[in-house]
This record gives structure tokens, C-alpha cells and sequence, in this order.
């Protein structure tokens, strides 16, 4: 799958050969577990890289967020205004991806050839297995998630997606009720102005999470923020005032709360032994009128000093830290030089281009311990994104390699794939082990999420049960008012029995997925393919044209609208309880499902 | 006339030669309209780069601003300090000049083959059609002026010189009575303490510009402004005390007064449709003691964050940007790859370096849409600067598509050519449109501006009015003392009439130059040169040695050293009344003409 | 000794290797002139770089900075830690040093082969023309020094070890007592709170470096500080206030004595026409349990703006700037560029490795003035760095000169090695001439400092002077208790007459090496060797494996443990009273010989 007629001949493309020969774990993405690729174009050009540029370049919001239109309706409007854009970055990994995927021959997207597109690739998405074939093709085994602090994580094979606890909300936006109000639904405990509470509260996140089989803690953070302590007294007071006032509490005490939450939860990463992933830099909503995710910019004057505090304070937690700008790459490198906890993590956002992923790379591979070095995550939405842009990432560092290592220091080929590996998968599993106390996944590893190529076929157990029983996500996706989730267990239509006949039940043999030390044999095309044209007979199972997935019956019993869900077995009570009326709310107003995740958690 | 020798074969070569064909609008230099090109050696080698950059390598200033020096004793002495600055970019563009223009065939220029340099080009540069010679060989079309707010905008050909106000002085002097003195007199409308007042002077001087053709309003901003609104009450309060006490007025009050103005004017662009150029960063003379124009600096510690409450304030007026610093470009590539109102625009001054423009120009064009790059634009004070500074430009811009589209994208040549095309030329023309409103330019339209290469011809009628009517800073160049303007007109000794005689009557038929749909057909070299050798029969006219223009004979009722200068039709009658015997006599005490250009204009 | 195999043949080849034949002076180290080079791998791999980064990879300081380890298994145990070290810069230079001077033939080094480098390269530094034989495969003529401000200055030969006035402590540090203390004690003046003791004794101390040859005052800079004069009245008050309270004295006090000093010594740089090197951006112990020399770091927001009032201040002058961080290169850029007193010096620190210093020497190549950039220097605390680090700048400058001169500017190769030679060793020369007023070296100079590459034979009678009267700096390394120093000069055992005897008594004719106008002549191996394999006949004279010098017999009459040491000629009495108790003890608690530099003179 590689395309290496962009790449030189020479010691670049050896190495890059090989380096997509590597398995990879994607240590940071926004992926939906419960519908992890996309169903039609509009997931794909609904993402913000398309919709904020397009918008940039002159089209207007109206044209792309009213909520009448329909998924081919708004490919086709977006089609018209990518023009502009063909010469970004990232417009090359949307052709990368419908050249990969879909079979797709041009070298641009236009108003004459999106059609045929659309129809072909929906065909291809409808696949039961589209999710696993989109994994295995990309060469991917496994895919670390960005889970709302109070997320079920029911409901998905946590092995192959892999749950990070995000703490944005926790952190900048306690202040806000309906924050507090999910924080006590899903912990049970109230906030009651005792730090205990508060520390209660997030301690029993952690334990989720880490049940569950959460590998980090993460946060994306403003320049302006200095995490420092915060002493009892002057948080116990910032609590209460932000108890009693929300967000009209004084700057200082909202402030002190949000750096008293930011230590508590370096605290807790150290007891339970997760890394702390930082993204430093963003500014939210410095464009309030942009598209959805397309409002958040940045100010380059920032500087690691101001974790100073942080890094010496908690030696034993790691810190993979992503930049916003790559002007702070050389504080980045240098201190993960000397700090042991400091680690450089992937090309985040506005840094993620070849042009900025070259020099910083060099930077960190020059300077950095090998050890020490995330080499990039894909910060993908749908699974198909992983794919282009971790190649994009793989071709920057075949060519740093190739000159600076090879070419500059003598370096053999072999050698420098070895450096290449070690920073592309290595590292991640690495930085990022499974906790101690995690539970075993629910589904059976066996069989965990990875199919031929060619041949649609798969054992998808745990997926089926997940949508024979709605993840909360899931029962919000699907707009229904007044959803009420209480603690009965009651089966729906749709059965796992029932659907396994539909798929064929041969298996195959993909090795020990979960063995680290044992190399993963790679996937080989079977008829040695180079791009995968599925055929339409492997293509019967339908599913719902708008979800990509089995559709939900709804139980004859919801006759008044309400869904009920079995109880997990491993949380407290409250956590099923009804907490999220407000979100739900939130979420029809505005209604793309594609568009639909949190726009501070990128 | 393209330097194929220092391009390496292959994709750069091959771009680099379509680009060269590409036909320029150069969309910001400093070019006086009234004196385009150079005259003598001393009007390049006085070019602030290297007078600074002499002085910075130990020449004494007063070796260079002794006001009792000649332009060719100025010239010796500048050559002999120029060994110290041959490895600079900025070196280079002279010797290319040198080359390009004069058929000088050294690689450097020294004491022992200066002279023998000057003697000819000064032969050379005293064609009358010398500036139309230039913009043809440089294949330039039109260039964009830098005119101070009080500027008539007469007696050029505002097709080829476009005006652009330049507002530098209203928005953070305007607080030195002789500024305010400027804007009355201009305007004829007094700042009486009132916020109509100030608003309805400025939208006067909208009006003016407007009608004359402004393509742009510009401005350049010290890196701690920050523009936001200021309440009337608040205005109005700064105004007058600023009216009261001048620059002694509290610092606050002035602040509060800049932010008001710069605001009225971006209502202003809003209302007329004028793009506001910002060029942002500057510190002003940070070396007080340096040579003329040679005395700013910057804090590269500034952010576009500061720019938030503009952008997102003014949606339809375009802010084409440009940073003084490198470490703030990617923070343009991302506000201008979010904001639809923010375009990248040029590489500025210090960062106006091949390797600057290298690393800032690989980021654009990356990550912003390609519709929303203005490349390039020379900043040239004399039009032979174009051609090099371009080419540098050209060069760089050729690397970064052949390595970075045809080599890692797998581009063809052509869609790079076609991207190049877009930011060196057909951005400049939709970003920058004729304003609605202009008139027509008072120049005949199918005689402007160029003339062939190789025959020294033209029908240059609209520069020969110039010089029959002497403009305002014409007059100033002269050094005349006690000036004294008035509503009179009258004749001169000097005609349009006596001196076509002068000239050949044939003009060429160079295409219609105002058609922007119709390329440009290239102008080829009739004997197929690659640098020009003028011969010395195609050099009849004398001009002016010192000004490069027919000179201006004082009229004799002049003895009282009174000029009587003609109204414009356009404008109100204070603008021709005696705005300028301060700014008069500030010239007079700095002699040199070629120096005489408003440092804070840069 | 070119390692041209890593260099790509063509111009950059040419260029690299007509670089490598430039003899070099390094105007910047931390070389001890009294133990110049090492004399185990401990002292290569004790080298800040390697611990701080082996303990950044996770080795604990304790296994680093016990005080019971011994050089070898120190070497163990860093050697055991290397691998997560591989991919960096720092560690191609330690395996550059081992194949250059060692005959080291692996690529890396590990468990299984450092026993025998280690036990190889001891009988090779044994030599007691070690240092001499260091200088001269590295191709280096002098070296600068970085000396504390109480440094004697004794016993070592001026001409090949330049001393520098480090002047931090004063600047910084004037409150604490000991600093204080040793001012006094070096001065003979004590500070009465009078800003005249200040002056003078600061003004003595200029006097004794320019007596000893000093070419350079030196200061490292955090990027708070902005230098700007104090008057007298609050400085006087701040030096009372300091006299007072010493570190406990009010922030603002110790901020004002802090400007004043710094001012103080501007002045006395001008009156004495020292170079001031300005090394700006660093913040010390950022990382208080980070390893020795491994806790510093910076906040790149720091820009040259701060420096405006100094540089305007002193024309005179000359500031040779290094800055820390990538970020602020372009500022020095544009400030050199500007201010003629302004010159770029090499690439410190965070910014030494291959990718920074590509970016920030070639924006300096093509905007500063030829002759205002000191290219490189090496920061080195043993001599055998110099070559590894010099080597890695020359292949990057050799890149960039071939790329962006020859190949983007038709240079020819001549024309960009002339360039070279430029930055890399003439500007050393005339940046830094030596001072008037400096006495003659002690050291004979016929015969200082060069020794034939393949026979261990040399005169360095100075060397053996020193040896037989121990400077300060050499009594404190062998850790004697209450040592106490007298005037009164007493022979010891070793004498320069009977080591005499013991070296042969050919001296080699090297030229006349401080006649900088006649080129050196390269010293050739004698037998075509490429690289260094003394056989063991040639390197009969022991010495102390420890300090690599010839040992100091502890005098007969030293049974109370004093030692007598001889006075100097030319400085105040009070020089050699008893400064240095405080200090002895400190270093006593902290007993690697390797590791004893002081950590804030980087």
C-alpha cells in the first residue's frame, strides 16, 4: 500500500518501505468506538481540516452547517469549494484516502467526479466489517481513544481501542453546572465543597478508566495556564465560591480551581501509573463565527518553563507533550533532554504539515533519547484518516533518516529503520503499557477486530453485542428525546445470534495480537493487490446508511420514547443513572452526527 | 532573462522558467511615482540595506549621510565598504542588478571596476524612457505605491503606479501638531475636539485615494499594539487632550487615540472596499544612531491572538498580512487558514532572506489555501530592485514546488507552475481589485508604460506632464527654499508639447495591459539577449543626471523662489494651500534625494 | 582526518574538505589550562551531555554521582546507559572522539567493547604530551578560556590557552558572601558600600585578566534580565543594602546591584577594548535534581529588545552574541545586521545540534555582514571535543555553503571556502585581537604547544613548570585537607631539569604560530596515517592515571598537610592569601575530578 512513486528512489525509500511495514498503535485519536469509520464522504469532508478551509477560502458557514442537508447534499456543496485547498496537505490525504479506499483514479476532486465517488465508496463503507478492513489496511492494530471524563466505556473492545481519560472539562469548565452535574451522576459523588469530594470524585474516574483499560490522562491546555499547587485553604475557597456562583465566580477563584484540579489529577496519574499527555498551547474560540472546530488558534508565546513546577514535582509520571507551535519544539526537545518524565509527543494541529513535521522531527531525533520520542499520532475522527496522515508522517521521517542519519552520519539502512521503528511503534507501547488493575477486554481476544483483506468476512462478536445493547453515545447519536437510561437490563431486537448468520464464520489467523514481543506478521494482500477495489459480492451485509452500523430497533416497549439499558457490571450506580439530559439537548440542536464530538477535545 | 545558471536542471529549472514568463504586479514597494527608477549608482547603492549594512560592517555614517557628497564620491565610498557584505542576499541583488541592467560582468564590484560601472549605467539610466525600460525587462506591469495620506496622488499613471494609503502617521502620530497640520490642510477639514471631525477626515482621505485608484490601505504596527475599539466617550477624551497638549499628552490618552483611529480606518476599508495591509512587528528607531532608514528593530515576541477582536470584527474587509518575524509565520499560515479574512502576504524586510522565505513560504503553501497568498511583493524604493528581489522570490519559490509538490506530492509541472502562477500573479489582481469609484486614469491608456528592450522609444506624454507641473515632492527634491504653493497655475518653461519633439512618436502595440482575463503576451528581447547592452545611439536624451528626469526649469517670476502650482480638479481646496513648509524644511536639512523617503514608510 | 565518508562527493565534499585544513582557535571553552585534556573515558563520558541524557533515558543520578565510583566503573556504568543515546548528536561526538584518537572501529558502544576502548585509550592519554598531541590532530592552534574572576592566571601558557573574564558571579551572584569574599581576597579591596570599592575592584580585575591576555569578558544571561544603568544614588543604595543582607536583601536591590555591576563592566570593556560576549537566555536550575551541569533551562520568550539601551550605550564595544534558543536567531540576524557593535557568535548549547545550526548559520550566512560572525566554537571542558564538535559544524556549514552559495548563487568553491576560512578562524583573530598592554606569555614561544602527531616527543618546559608548582585549581583537584598557602616559594620534588631527561630533546619546528598573518603550516602525520595508533615505546613517561599530569610529590616538610605555593609577580598580595577555603570544602563534598567545573560557568 505504499505510494512510492512520490518517494525518491534511494536510501528515502528503503526506508520508508520499511517503515510501512510496521504495525502500528495510534496513540492519540478523537475515533468514535462505536462507530469508528465513516459511512459516507460527508464523515470524511465533514472533517474540520475541510470544513474550516473551505470556509476560509470563501464559503459560507451557512452553506455547510444548516442542518437540513442531507450527507450527499453537503459532499457535493463541499466539492464545490475545494478548490482552493488543493494545495494543502491536507487536502492530499483526502485523495490519498478515496485513492486507498475507494478505488479513486483522478489526482483532484471536482464537481464531475464526485458522484461516482460518493456512490462507489458508500457501497464499499456499507462492508459489516468496514472498521476492521479500514484497521487492517492502514496496517493498525490498535487505536487510543479521547473519552469524556464521565464516558460508560462500555460497549467496544477496549484492546483495540483503547481509552484515554480526557480531562478538559474537569479541569477549565467545573465551573459550568452541567459539567458538575455529569461529574456526580457518573461518580455518584456530590460535590459538596469538601476537597475530599472533589478529590473522591476524580479518584473514582481514575478507577473507571483504568478498569477499563485507559493508558493515559489527557489535556489540551491554553498559554496562558501555569499548572502550580494550590493550597488547601485557597482551593477550598475557590470551590465553594465556584460552587455557589458557576462561572460568574471571580477569575482568581476559577483560576485556582482549575490549577488545584490540573495537580490532583497529576496526583492521580501517579498513583495509578498513567502518563499525563499535555497539549499545550491551544486558545479556544478565537474565531466564534468560524465552523464547528474550525474557532481555535493559538498565541506562540508560551514556554515549557511554566510547567517547571509541574515536571519537577512528579518525577514518576510521565508527560508525552504535544506543541501547538513549532516554535516551542526546541524547548520541547529540550526539555524532554533533561527532564527523565518529559517525552515529545507526535505534530499536533497546526504543526501537523510536512514542512513543520520535517524540522521538528530533525530537532528530536538529533537531540532527544530514541526512548523518548512518540513519533506521531493521527488525531483522527474516522479511522480512514490514520492511514494518510501517519503516511505523510512516515515520509517526512524516511527523508530526515535518509539525510541526516544516513546520508550526514553514515548511518546503515537498517540502523536507521531500527531508530524509525522504535519511534513510530515501539515507544507507544512503551510510554503507554496497559495499567495494573485493568479487567480483560470484554470481547474475545481472539478474534479482536482485524479480517482479511479481501474477503469480508469476520467474527465481530463484540461489535454485534454492542449494538445489540446502545452505548450512551450511541442512544445520542440517534437524537431520540427524553432518553431516560435506567438500570434494567432488557434485550432489543437484534441479537448477536441473529446477526452471526449473516457473516461468514471463518476466522482468521492474525498471531497473538496482544503479545508485544512477538512481531506481528504483516497482512499481505491476497491476490497482492496495491489498493483495495472490493468486490460487490462481498458486500450484502447493509447497514444503516447513515451510522455505518447494524440499526437500532427500537424495543416495541419505548413507546414513550425511553430506552433502557443494562446496567454495566463494573461502575457505581450513579453512573447509570440519568445524566446527561442536558448533553442530549445539546447535541440535537445541532445536529450532524458527524460533527457531533466535543469541540474542546481535540 | 532568466538565470538558469544558478538553478540545477530538472522540476525548479522548469519552473523556475515558466514562472519567469509570469507578468507582475508588484502589490507593495515604495517607489516614488514622480522618479520610478534610478538615475545613478548612488540611487541603488544608497538603498537603506546597504547603507546599514556597511555601516554595521564599521563604514561611519558620516562617511554616507555627509550631505556635501556627490552621488559618484557616494558611490566610491559605498563600494569600498561593500567587500565586507559579498556574502549577503541583499549583495546579490545589486550585482544582479548590475548585470541585469548595466551589463556588468563581474562577480563582485570593488574599488578598480566601479567607476567604468557608473559611467555606464549613468549613460544608460539617462534614456527617458529608462523606467518603462525597466518595468519591461523586469516583466512587470504595475506596481503598487506607499502614498502618505496627504499625497495628491497626480501627475502619474495610477494604472501602472497604483496608489496605496499608507496611514503609519495618522494612527500613531497624530499627536505631532505637524500631522495634524498635514491632515487639515489635505482635507480642509479642521480637527475641532469632535469624533466627526477626526471620522470625517479620515473618510475624506478615503474618498481621495478611492477615486485615484487606492488599491489598498496600509499600515505598519509596533509589536505591543494591540487594536481594539475604543468607546466614543473614551475617544473623545484622548482626542482632546491630544489636542491640547500634542505628544506630551498622557501615554494612555495617546494609546486610546491610536486605537480609535486604526479602528475608523478598518471601517473605513470596510465601507470603500479597501484591503488593510498590516504589516506587523516593528519596533521604530531602536538604533537611533544608525543610518537613515537603517534604525528599526523588532520584538519578535508578538502575536496575531493581539488581532483576534479585528478579524473576527470586520469580516469583509481582507487583511493581507505580513510578519516581520519568521518565528510568527506559522501563526499566519494558521489564522489565515482559519480566518476567511486573513491572506499571508509577502516576506517582509529581515525576513526577506532565501531562508527565511524558504522555510515561510513551504508553510503557506501547505497549510493556507492557495486562493488567500499574496507571494511576493519587492518593497523596492526604485524599480530596478524589482527584477532581483522577484527572482530571489522566484527561486526559492521554484525549490520549494519542484521538492516539496512534484517531488513528495508527485505534482506534474504544470499544476505547480499553476500554483505558483497563483501566488506570484492572479492573487495579487482578485485580492487587490479596482476599487468601484475610481475614475478613470488620466493617463492615455494605450501608451502606458512600457516600451521594447532593445530601442530606446516611447510615448511616455503622461511622465512629461509630470515634469511640465512639478509635483509637491518634486518640488521638495529640489531643495528650494521658502516654497510657497498657491491656487495659480502656470505655465512652465518646460512642456509636454517642446518635448515630444524629443522623442520617437512610434509606440508599440504592447497588448491590452487593463484586460486582467487576457495573458499577458511576454515581452521577448528582439535580438534574443538574456541581459540587456544598450547601445549608445539608442541614448540621445539627456536627462537630468542628478533626478534622471528632464529637469525643471525654475520659471523666471520664480525670483522670489515662489512656484505657483496648478489645482487638481479633484480635491478640496486646502490641499493646495501651504501644508508642507515644515515637511519642507525637515527635507532640507537631509539632502540627500535619493534618501528623502519617510523612514517610517518602510 | 576528514570523515568524508559521511559527506556526499561534489562541492560540498570540496568545501568540507578544504575547511578541514583550516587551523583553528576556539573562542569559546571551559577548558582547565592546568588538565586540558583527559586522561580516561571518564572524563569524555562524564561530560554533562552524556550524564544528563543517559539520566533523562531513566539512569538515577546515584548510579552517576556517587562519590565512591571510580573512573572505570563509572565508564561501566554510563556506558551501560548509552543505548536510549544512540540516535544523538552529543553521542556521534564521543564515538567520533574514540575512532579519531583511539582507534575505536565499532559504531557504537556497549558493555562488550568499552573495557577494552577504556584500558586503550588510558595508556594513550597517558602520554605526557597528551594535550599538545590533541591540539595538533585537531588542527587546533588556541583555545579560549572560560576563567572565574578570581583565577590566578598562573602557570599555564597564555598564547594556546586564552583566558576570558567569566563574570556571572558578579553580576549574579555579588550577594552572596563567598562571592564577595573572593573578590576581596583577589582584589585587596574590600567593598565598604561605596560605589567606588565597587568600580575599582572590578576595574583591578580587568587589569589583571588584559596583564594576562585575556581577549574576551564573558557572561550568561537568563531571559529575565535587561541591562540597562542604574544611577548612582539607587545603585548605592542597593550595594548597602546587599552589603547587608546578602541574598536576603530586597529582590529589587539585588535587580538594581545586578544592572550596575553589568553596566560597570560594559564601561571597563570599553575602556579596556574587550569584547563583551553576551550569552543570553539561559535559566539556571530549572531542574534542581537533575545531574551536575545537567539542571538548566530556558524560556525562549526573550528578545535582543532588551539589550537596545546597552547597545546604543556602548558603540565601542563589541558583543559577540550567542543565543540559546533557534527562536531568537533571526533577531540576532537582524540586530547584527543593524547595529554595528552586535556579531553573531557560534551555536550554544540547546541550539548546538545539526538542525538548528543548519537553519540558524545559514540565515546568518546570507544577512550579517561576513566579518561580524564568530561561526563556531566549541563550549568544550576537555580538549579532545573540539575536533567532534568543530567537525559537525564544518559539515554543516560545508552544506550550506554548497547548497545556498555555489549551487542557489553560482559561487565558485573558492569564493565559499573563503567564506568559510572567514567565519570559522579569521574572525576569531580580528573579533578578539590581544589587548594592549598584555605581558608576553611565560611559556617559551618557540616551543609552546605542538607536538609531532606519531612521536611523543616535545619541549614543554612551561608545562613542566606548572607541574612543579601546583596552581590553586590543582591542589584543590587532589582534594588536600586545610590547605593552606603561603608566599613563600619552596621547591618540590619534581623539578623541570630532572623531567628534562626524560623526553627527547628534539624540538620540532612548527612555525612561527603567533604570526597570524603567515599561514600555518598543516602538521602532517608522518607515516600517512589517517588516524591516531601510538605504538608503547613512544609513550614511556607515566603519569598520574588520575589527572593525567606528571604527579605532585607532596613536599617532605608538608607533614602539617600545607602547602607553600610561590607567589605571582604581578598581582596584589592579597591574591594569594587564603581565598579559598570555602570553596575547597565545596568541592571536597563533590569529589569527581571530571565533574568539578563550576555548573553556573556553561
Amino acid at each position: 500500500m505504499s505510494d512510492s512513486s512520490s518517494v525518491a528512489n534511494g536510501p528515502k525509500s528503503e526506508i520508508y518501505e520499511a517503515l510501512t511495514s510496521i504495525r502500528l498503535i495510534d496513540p492519540h485519536s478523537h475515533i468514535n468506538p462505536h462507530s469508528p469509520a465513516s459511512t459516507t464522504l460527508a464523515d470524511l469532508l465533514g472533517y474540520h481540516y475541510y470544513t474550516e478551509l473551505a470556509h476560509s477560502a470563501g464559503m459560507p458557514k451557512s452553506r455547510i452547517e444548516d442542518e437540513a442537508i442531507g450527507p450527499k447534499e453537503l459532499v457535493e456543496r463541499l466539492v464545490g469549494g475545494l478548490q482552493p485547498l488543493e494545495n494543502t496537505a491536507q487536502y492530499s490525504w483526502l485523495i490519498e484516502i478515496c485513492r486507498t479506499f475507494f478505488g479513486f483514479e483522478d489526482d483532484r476532486l471536482h464537481l464531475n467526479n464526485w458522484e461516482a465517488l460518493y456512490d462507489r465508496s458508500e457501497s464499499i463503507m456499507a462492508s459489516a466489517q468496514w472498521s476492521e478492513t479500514v484497521l487492517d489496511q492502514s496496517n493498525v492494530q490498535a487505536v487510543f481513544l479521547t473519552n469524556d471524563f464521565d464516558d460508560a466505556l462500555e460497549g467496544f473492545d477496549t484492546d483495540t481501542y483503547i481509552p484515554c481519560l480526557r480531562t478538559d472539562d474537569l479541569v477549565f469548565h467545573l465551573a459550568k453546572p452541567e459539567v458538575r452535574g455529569r461529574l456526580a451522576a457518573c461518580t455518584g459523588i456530590e460535590l459538596d465543597g469538601s476537597l475530599e469530594s472533589l478529590r473522591s470524585s476524580l479518584k473514582q474516574r481514575f478507577e473507571h478508566f483504568v478498569r477499563r483499560g485507559a493508558r493515559a490522562c489527557a489535556i489540551s491546555i491554553p498559554p496562558t495556564f501555569t499548572p502550580t499547587p494550590v493550597g488547601d485553604g485557597r482551593a477550598s475557597t475557590a470551590l465553594n465560591a465556584v460552587l455557589q456562583k458557576g462561572i460568574s465566580a471571580d477569575a482568581s477563584h476559577l483560576e485556582a480551581l482549575s490549577r488545584r484540579v490540573f495537580w490532583t489529577l497529576a496526583e492521580l496519574c501517579d498513583e495509578f501509573g498513567l502518563p499525563f499527555d499535555l497539549m499545550i498551547g491551544v486558545n479556544r474560540q478565537v474565531y466564534p463565527e468560524g465552523v464547528f472546530q474550525g474557532q481555535d488558534l493559538y498565541d506562540s508565546r508560551v514556554s515549557l518553563i511554566q510547567y517547571r513546577e509541574l515536571f519537577n514535582s512528579f518525577p514518576n509520571v510521565k508527560f508525552p507533550i504535544s506543541v501547538l507551535a513549532s516554535v516551542t519544539n526546541q524547548e520541547l526537545v529540550s526539555y524532554a533532554w533533561i527532564f527523565p518524565n518529559v517525552i515529545t509527543n507526535g505534530h499536533w494541529w497546526y504543526s501537523n504539515t510536512p514542512s513543520f513535521i520535517a524540522r521538528d522531527s530533525a530537532a528530536r531525533l538529533e537531540a532527544v533519547p530514541q526512548t523518548k520520542q512518540i513519533g506521531y499520532y493521527s488525531d483522527a475522527y474516522k479511522l480512514e484518516f490514520i492511514w494518510p496522515k501517519f503516511d505523510m508522517y512516515r515520509k517526512v521521517l524516511s527523508g530526515v533518516l535518509a539525510d541526516q542519519f544516513v546520508g550526514d552520519r553514515g548511518w546503515s539502512i537498517e540502523r536507521a529503520v531500527e531508530l524509525g521503528r522504535r519511534v513510530l511503534r515501539d515507544n507507544v507501547d512503551e510510554v503507554f503499557p496497559r495499567p495494573e488493575g485493568a479487567e480483560a477486554s470484554i470481547a474475545p481476544e481472539e478474534i479482536t477486530g482485524v479480517v482479511g483483506v479481501a474477503t469480508a468476512v469476520a467474527g465481530v462478536t463484540e461489535v454485534l453485542q454492542v449494538d445489540a445493547l446502545p452505548a450512551e453515545e450511541e442512544v445520542q447519536e440517534l437524537g431520540v428525546d427524553d432518553v431516560e437510561l435506567s438500570d434494567t437490563p432488557e434485550p432489543t431486537g437484534t441479537s448477536a445470534d441473529e446477526l452471526e448468520t449473516l457473516v461468514e464464520d471463518e476466522t482468521l489467523d492474525v498471531g497473538n495480537l496482544l503479545d508485544e514481543d512477538e512481531p506481528t506478521a504483516q497482512i499481505t494482500p491476497l491476490r497482492g493487490e496495491t489498493s483495495f477495489n472490493p468486490d460487490d459480492d462481498s458486500l450484502q451485509l447493509q447497514s444503516d446508511p447513515t451510522t455505518g452500523e447494524f440499526t437500532l430497533p427500537v424495543s416495541d416497549s419505548d413507546s414513550d420514547d425511553t430506552l433502557e439499558i443494562s446496567p454495566s457490571e463494573d461502575d457505581s450506580p450513579a453512573e447509570k443513572t440519568d445524566p446527561t439530559a442536558e448533553t442530549v439537548q445539546e447535541l440535537e440542536e445541532f445536529d450532524l452526527e458527524f460533527l457531533d464530538d466535543d469541540e474542546e477535545s481535540k
